[in-house]
């Protein structure tokens, strides 16, 4: 291999290491919250950092090789490669965010079985791991089929945003809880919403097909 | 001006234009919530397309940029204007998510005069305007002085939730029209996110320093 293949060979390894650790950090996450297990978010939130460096070295590999006026696919891989980054250390974030509500709600009683959440987290999951699938083994179909399913996250985030409204409304008491729930779903649903946006930088990469605002996504914490 | 200076001037110009726009969004969202203007509030959400065509737009500009081999500084600017494009278009991603806010609580009596979320929006706005004047400008110093501001903006967003959510035990009725508030107070942290993540990205361009992430900038959702 040149040096030019084995830095872009270096630039898909740094992506799919850094997407497995996004995926593991949410996983954990919810496992904490499932789980009521302080020391597993307390681990969340110490590993961000890894998913931060990681973020550091990909610029860095891309801006290398940027710099070597390749050729106009690599050209657009490389800067496709850079947006997945930012898309995986904003999934690092939520993943964050949920061990956080998932220590706050430790400290209460629970309230009830948790059934859609890791629903939500497995559907969101899935989709990021067949975008980055799809952006690896350059298979566009795979990435548009990630598209459509945002769609589902979004209505299962909607419909416990309802279930959780009513519940404090009959239950003032359950309110923190609710909040604290609410703010998990909201952060699965992101994490749905950047798996979408790794999705369509996919297409566009390999289709050369600008998919990005076609379709009728929802909007950012709508 | 050679052909190639003047797609760089086309990049900033873009750029600019889409900054404006994000800007207006954001203002009129806050205008559409504070004087219950529902018309206002629907336009903001119409016109969220033209962000997302100038996020097309500055893209296929900047990859073009890059297919010519630029400079080292030129390659930088160029994936920097990028990572500022995807936060502007965030940003209308966040005023059209306020608006929307802005139109549920139309339909019910005010709960008490906003005073915090205008005050709060006015920091983020001053945030993402000294970002953008930092990178027109060349001005790596105003860029660096955007980033500690956000722990201002992040802790009103924090009173706001605990004023929030304890005017939501005391008074249950209120529980719809307070979600509406913090989802709006989020929003409005998020914008000064964005506004951080582009001075950090400027600092990066000027100094050839990455400052993202050293600094114990507040977490997504948190």
């Amino acid at each position: 291999m040149t040096h030019y293949a084995e830095e872009m060979a270096r630039l898909k390894d740094s992506l799919l290491a850094m997407a497995s650790h996004a995926e593991s950090a949410v996983a954990r996450s919810i496992r904490a919250l499932v789980e009521r297990d302080d020391a597993l978010a307390r681990q969340v939130v110490q590993d961000d950092n890894i998913l931060d460096n990681f973020e550091i070295e990909v610029d860095d590999t891309a801006i290398h090789l940027l710099a070597k006026a390749p050729l106009a696919t690599d050209l657009r891989l490389t800067t496709v490669a850079m947006k997945i980054s930012q898309n995986l250390e904003r999934v690092g974030d939520a993943a964050v965010t949920i061990a956080r509500r998932a220590i706050d709600l430790g400290a209460e009683p629970q309230l009830k079985a948790y059934v859609d959440i890791p629903r939500m987290a497995s559907m969101s999951l899935e989709m990021l791991r067949d975008a980055i699938a799809a952006f690896i083994d350059r298979e566009p179909e795979k990435a548009r089929s990630v598209v459509p399913r945002d769609s589902d996250v979004d209505n299962l985030n909607r419909q416990l945003h309802r279930e959780l409204s009513s519940f404090m409304v009959e239950r003032p008491a359950t309110i923190t809880r609710c909040l604290n729930l609410m703010v998990i779903s909201k952060s699965l649903e992101r994490i749905a919403d950047h798996a979408t946006n790794i999705a369509e930088d996919v297409v566009y990469l390999y289709e050369a097909i600008d998919i990005r605002h076609s379709s009728p996504k929802a909007q950012e914490g709508s």
